[in-house]
């Protein structure tokens, strides 16, 4: 389910696979496979895979849960020189996350049809923050971060399919 | 700084004032005071008051505090049946966990001109969520909502002038 190491070439790419790891954390869980790791320079200081189930908490996405560990790390709610990398877009709740904790930048692997805020549902980094501007990076690893999502959506048409 | 109870006619109003009374702690914990309350069958079941501060973490306003509380009461991150109360139009972090959450519906107070996500940056709830549709009723003690928010801003900049 990891990119093989000789293909990754960017520091973009060597993050965005260990976001991959977090999200494959989250599939062996049963959880969507949505992963995130915050870095800060160039070292990684937080993780955090999606826990909704788990937690029994619909805010628990990956984003927002390497955000507060992010916190936690530098003491501070202002994740000032800090990059998300996240596999899927984020939705609205981690798109405003993401821009209240001051994130420097973003980076993700692939777009979420249904619910991303860069562009797929509505785009919040498109337009003018009133506070704070994030930078975006997005489709990096993009292949590789669907591919588990693809596999836990299909697992569960049939698991359903299954029980009716 | 809450209304007087024989001023409050309404349901909305009644539950808001509970609202009211979380900003009120958040305001004495010298937090941008904004509260939120969670009702189900006519019963709060959950309460919450921005900590970004004592928490140092961006993501603990009002709202998300309320919401992963009332999921803790009813053992489920779908808020079905549940109405949120806050003092203050949500930011698109809050709509969006609001969504996420499946409320039933909001109800808020003041508008927020800088960060509202109801209309005042941008509006979440307006267009159709592809998941899950949430009612608003907005404007319920409007001028009650907004009076310590202009007092705590008041204070900070005085305070910020003495400072300089």
């Amino acid at each position: 389910m990891l990119p093989p190491l000789e293909d990754i070439k960017t520091d973009d790419e060597r993050f965005m696979r260990e976001a991959l790891k977090e999200a494959i954390k989250a599939f062996q869980a049963k959880e969507v496979p949505v992963g995130a790791v915050i870095v800060k320079d160039g070292q990684i200081i937080a993780r955090g895979y999606n826990q909704v189930e788990l937690l029994k908490d619909a805010t628990a996405h990956a984003e927002i849960l390497a955000i507060t560990a992010a916190e936690n790390v530098v003491e501070n709610w202002r994740l000032k020189g800090c990059t998300l990398y996240c596999t899927l877009e984020p939705c609205a709740m981690c798109a405003g996350a993401i821009q209240l904790s001051r994130l420097d930048a973003i980076v993700w692997g692939a777009p979420d049809i249904r619910l991303g805020a860069n562009g797929s549902w509505v785009d919040l980094f498109s337009q003018k923050h009133p506070i704070h501007t994030v930078e975006v990076r997005s489709g990096v690893l993009r292949e590789w971060c669907q591919a588990p999502l693809k596999q836990f959506f299909q697992k569960r048409r049939v698991e359903n399919a299954e029980r009716n």
